[in-house]
């Protein structure tokens, strides 16, 4: 309950730094019997792995992912599965010139200011390299997900800067989002974008942008209410990424264009099932999922590490400037989109194991 | 864990249904020695209750609040303060109307698919009514963190359907909030909010908006990163709120506009203290909060219940049509202001506390 | 977390004191659509109620419960059961003499040094009249048990200061518990411990005992290793119950008496299932039900509160005596049998539901 | 919160198997700016590793604990503590003899019955070699609460069989504890204990025992009642270490020995402080500490592994016999020691923590 755990019955802990020796994950709760190897993990985490393409950071990490307990001959036990993702070279580096300096918009001060104390190496836990261990953890909730209930995570990166597909996200498939290294399932955008984040990286800038979130076959039922809301776990697990500002699902924040007459989503039969004309609920009433496709964005801001000089202040409280040298994303967004499906993944499946204690003491 | 407490320290759990008998909460992990009275907690309750103005539900309810324990000679003894608000007449209403069918973008058909049973009775559970416990006991964390690090929440109505104030949040008082029934601190756009609101309520339909969540003199250093970082804390609180869509902080989706050179926050030194220059970050860096004015938005979507003829389905999978006789709110947000005061104030309450057990340990 | 709640996902808080307006609960988790009335948990309250019998205190309080939340026309609908007992006359009483004076082994010393400020009108919430809303919620675990798994919860008096029953817990029946008025199976020792009782009453002085904790027909599987094993859960529910000093279970802490070849419950095959010869193991190995007849034992020291004058020091830190006045137990073991069956069926349905989150994702 | 974690605010989640790539911990919530390091922490593990004395298992498993996060330049920095230990030769191993049979009170047929699946190599997952991540998390524990407080833990072999000391809990020294191989601080009994334990492995049997819990100079004030006493938690971290069968604290069982008047513990005052004449109370009332010191009994039944032949069962149902070959400890309590005062540290750490969220909050 000390921040670095999430969920109550698929309980996820990450732990480790930017560049200390690793980073990695607990994950307890996990349901028994389920085939999982490191192959299948380290797949999923290869589309949020650094150096991947070109408008990505070119830092090389391998980010190869253990699997250091609770799998048994191929198949999970029931027991924690901790998962571990060794750093290289992780003493090798010079930090001189961040040593002492805050860097604008980075948890450099908060931290210091918050623990008294502050591990500089490239971010150290403040660091998004710390997702890494979620995208792991999220690949074991993807493959339960998808193998019970026929779940699917389909995020993608809608917007980049003002370049911004109106694909239906309804229609969207996992080949087209794989399909280009920007992951817009838009192919024209897509080439748009890229150019954006290049143009961006040359001036030595970065670019936001915002995803979008999509998740298939969700039951009805999932959500727990009056707090643990669907769409409030969700909210909360998309802002604990790093560098997101803003969470929506449904209608959003357009819903102010709307009367209440328009906005509401009414009912109708089809194939005596009950379903909504429309979906500006985004997939979720009252905070329990509806059954319809749920949708959401996240905002996330430009990268803050930059070349261009900026204008900050040290740990002595002299003002001062500072200019980074190193390999950043210009724009974290098709990195991210592995984040944004694990903590879905994480959400959704957190909510599966707490309604079946509903579910199963009804049915005895 | 099951969805109806809010809190890791001071912990709230909240109880009742809109109809029932009564709702109300038990505040767990309140600080002893604090002076609290029902007559301060009503004056919180009181801007969230019915009936208070022409733009508001005319129904009456009194939400009188009574402490049942937890406070022993005005002060606060450390234990478990019950705060209960008895319903009137909860059962002298005719259901007959709503009993089988399910509302649209109402929690009637997720309720049912979920529990199995529904508590039909003005929407049972799922009410806004249920945050009247809310306001009462944030009314308590409010009043704490006041009196010990002068911590105001000063959240507003922003916008109504297409009507906007510009107004600078850095500047707002709770003298202009207050001043008018709309909670718009500007006062010409108070005067057109009302108009529109009042022509909406003639057409039989509602109308949403966005409230300004401001908290100021929020020391550094709250918030517990990775998971339960300030930002994600306080998304997670505003989503659990009935009728909320979308919530963004600092920059928030406008975020996209910005190149990183333009958007990082440059610290610069300010009668010894680390100060920004602008404030995207909302007050929060690495969801720690860094000093800076605590800045959000939450939009709220049109309220479901309108007198307009809706088609919709019967818990029979039967399609048909409905339309609400009651006296409902065309607009939700004038009341829902100091719903966000409440959560906001429940949040960095028990950021507070954890953020305490780090102090302690250090400074002994 | 803050101390008031029980469970993980069937969470029970409770509020209130002993002279105050209230004790009660808040039931979260609850499953659906079960039948609950007030007057089948008022039967189990009864067993609690102070005056029941001449060997328990001649204070007459009614413990009137009322369901305040959470039942729908009979039926749980799956949302929070507020359980509400008023107490009676609470203003009534004079606290002159225990005002300001620590009574030996009370709270009344630690409450007053962790909280700064003390509710000293009976005790205030260290006062087992707190027990009555565990009763309560506890009366609802034991109903969906024996409903849904056929679970019973057989607890009863073994020992009173030496006097002890030797009867075989296995075949003990609820029938000869509920035979006599200090909840003993055995009618010729419960004759002595009566006399026993009555004996040290009329001294002014009290004594413990030992209440024998027995549940049968559980199935394998529950408890959650490693640290929240069902000894481990059941030890601190049992530690939490006032007046207790002690916890074991199977052979306890006898244990000292055999040689492993002896204690080790070796298996065998009894119509196609497996079966210990042996219960040392007291139904539960390496924190997992086993099936056999969970069994374990508590300590309940002599009632703190006598009429024997006592030496003591006062809030002044000046030394003093005391002498209780008032109607108190001479000894709580009677009333404590419902309490310790309560809290064990809060433990063991908590450990179900937890349980069948593993269930469902295996067999879906 | 699905069994693996322990603590609210200083919380560890433990994984791991026993013959599998390692066991360890995550430590969360440890306050920063502490000096740790793994020299530290490997001289409290090497207390609790096998092959240490001639009475222990001859099993040699170095231990050796590293520390891969959450520490940087030799301080805690706030962020989560990953402590690992690899196991050698985990695959080296002949495991035929066990594969297919429950051994008799193991938890080989629980956690088969509740998982589906069982890592059966040397005990997996409820191996007691889980418990040297306990230890290892505990010396974290320890070290603060000695430096911030001169808190002590001093735990010690009281009973081993029917050989026991007679040595007062309050005056034993560590030095005492230590300075023989079977942590008795009576070095005559050790002696007798020593024989006993050794013509019991001889036999190729077990034995069981008592130890003592002693913890001094704990402030009064820790505890949250009503569910989370300081007797309470203390009694579930006991229980869920692995062979215990019972707890208890102060009078304990024997409080049945007494009256009231002579078990409750009288005030007095010296140097102007408030204490009591005799310690019944354990150092521990209404679930609050009272600042004496704080003492408990653990009952650890025979180490189960015995070389003995046994009857018992496959995973077929069918009915065999085993006979272990193993390097067996014939008495677990020499090592347990550490494990007893770990558990106690985390339980202590943490209740400081909870209670600084009152003080800080009163103080300020």
């Amino acid at each position: 309950m000390t921040g670095n755990s999430f969920g109550t019955i698929f309980k996820v802990t990450t732990f480790g730094e930017s560049h200390g020796k690793c980073v990695g994950c607990v994950v307890d709760g996990c349901p028994s019997n389920i085939k999982i190897s490191e192959q299948y993990i380290q797949k999923e985490l290869d589309k949020r792995k650094p150096g991947q393409s070109s408008i990505t950071t070119q830092r090389q990490e391998e980010d190869r992912v253990q699997i250091m307990s609770g799998v048994f001959e191929g198949k999970t036990t029931g027991t924690p599965i901790m998962l571990l993702i060794l750093n290289k070279d992780q003493n090798s580096k010079d930090y001189s010139n961040i040593k002492d300096i805050f860097r604008p918009s980075h948890g450099d001060y908060t931290y210091l200011e918050k623990y008294g104390i502050r591990d500089y190496r490239g971010g150290g836990r403040s660091s998004a390299r710390e997702t890494a261990a979620r995208v792991a953890a999220g690949a074991i909730a993807q493959k339960i997900l998808k193998e019970k209930l026929n779940i699917e995570f389909l995020s993608y990166v809608q917007q980049v800067g003002n370049i911004k597909t109106d694909i239906d996200f309804n229609s969207v498939t996992q080949e087209q989002i794989e399909q280009n290294i920007v992951r817009c399932p838009n192919s024209e955008t897509a080439k748009q974008i890229i150019k954006l984040i290049q143009e961006t990286k040359e001036q030595g800038d970065s670019i936001g942008g915002i995803i979008q979130g999509v998740i298939k076959n969700v039951p009805t039922g999932l959500g727990e209410p009056v707090f643990d809301k669907l769409s409030a776990q969700l909210a909360k697990a998309m802002m604990s990424i790093n560098a997101t500002k803003g969470f929506e699902y449904g209608s959003g924040f357009n819903c102010v264009d709307f009367k209440g007459s328009e906005h509401n989503d009414e009912f109708y039969i089809k194939n005596e099932k009950v379903k909504t004309k429309t979906n500006n609920s985004g997939g979720i009433q009252a905070g329990i999922s509806n059954g319809e496709i749920i949708n959401f964005r996240v905002a996330f801001k430009p990268t803050p590490t930059i070349s261009k000089p900026q204008q900050t202040v040290n740990i002595h409280k002299q003002e001062t400037t500072i200019q980074a040298n190193g390999r950043h994303d210009p724009c974290v967004l098709p990195r991210a989109v592995s984040i944004v499906n694990a903590m879905a993944a994480l959400v959704i499946m957190d909510m599966y194991l707490l309604n079946s204690t509903l579910v199963i003491a009804r049915s005895t």
